[in-house]
């Protein structure tokens, strides 16, 4: 039997690498996505059609009202969403969102009996968030081999953050190795309904970036007009 | 202005002493509560009147689903709750749920740009909770500081645990001192709907004890019969 991992998948174009990935080298993969109040269901849509056809063994849709604390474009409709890449900490920000939704990958890794976690956070393009430095993911793999009974027992929790180090250029020409089918993606923090890209948000201009430099046609469906 | 804290407040006596000294401490306090498929709402609705009576700024209710991946005696069905104090980690442990709760928090603080949480693990009478000990707690401190734009811009993080070294019985006492009226708080994990206490559960065994050991009589209302 294959070893078990939990993939972080929000339906963008790095978590369907990292479960390309993590499904290539072996793991039985159990998809999770999150309802957090995004402002479009558009990219938990493209979540689930990303978790099929890659081959997850089951994904699960898990409720977060985060967006009951508001402090984020991304869920706060009394805060625009940035129309250009910004300095510092972004606004699209969503308050301890990776911690959050970690600790729920660890709940359900408990469960399972599970030793692996994989996220596809990625320090070169978003430097501007704090959880998604190595230093971060390095202390939360310490805190959940601290607070989990495998952990008690000894056996050690990995967090898997294959994108770490590279760049969306490196990230997008991976996936096409792998097989992503990335026009079924959506990165766009404002896609309409059937998940066509805004082109203008600091998402759109990460990943259309991504594939110049990568010298892959840009397959991302954009919005008209 | 007070220093604003928010306080992990479940309706049992622990974390009712706790919101009692961060409130005498002089912080303005936001208690937060979750509903995570507990089996009985009873302990809500004592943390509703808890966080009132006791006067939090305010109280908010989180939703959280952690029975949707199940593994523990609190939030599924299949799991009976045992009747005695167990060795090792005890069935009614819900998977990764301070890390979980903590890690919520961790996203209200944020918003509120709030600098201290308040949780009420004690290592002494549940030692077998792998998530209450004070090593885990560190850790998450840790983590959490490298996670939040507070922690980038130097302002630190506290999780205060001003329980963590007592027992069950110096926790009554200092609740008492504080004015708690622990007739409100319930610990029972099989409650009834008013509240009252089965008085057979290990939470019901502990606590009682706890009230012998202090030598204040027993205000928990059991069921009859």
């Amino acid at each position: 039997m294959s070893e078990a991992a939990i993939v972080l998948l929000s339906g963008g174009l790095d978590s369907a690498t990292v479960l390309a990935q993590a499904v290539q080298r072996g793991f039985s993969c159990h998809a999770l996505s999150f309802d957090y109040g995004q402002r479009h269901r558009a990219e938990l849509d493209a979540a689930s059609r990303v978790a099929k056809l890659l081959g997850a063994v089951e994904q699960r849709v898990f409720h977060l009202d985060l967006a009951m604390f508001g402090g984020s474009a991304l869920t706060d409709p009394q805060i625009a969403v940035p129309q250009a890449v910004s300095e510092g900490i972004p606004l699209t920000y969503v308050p301890a969102r990776n911690t959050v939704m970690l600790s729920i990958a660890l709940a359900w890794a408990e469960v399972l009996d599970c030793a692996n976690i994989f996220i596809g956070v990625n320090a070169v393009d978003y430097s501007g968030y704090p959880d998604c430095r190595p230093e971060y993911i390095e202390a939360f793999a310490h805190m959940a081999n601290l607070a989990t009974r495998a952990g008690v027992e000894g056996r050690i929790m990995t967090i898997h953050t294959p994108l770490q180090r590279l760049s969306k250029a490196q990230i997008i020409r991976l996936g096409t190795r792998l097989g992503v089918d990335f026009s079924l993606t959506v990165s766009c923090y404002q896609a309409d309904e059937s998940g066509a890209a805004c082109g203008r948000c600091d998402a759109c201009r990460l990943r259309h970036r991504g594939f110049e430099e990568a010298g892959i046609p840009d397959p991302t469906r954009y919005q008209t007009g």
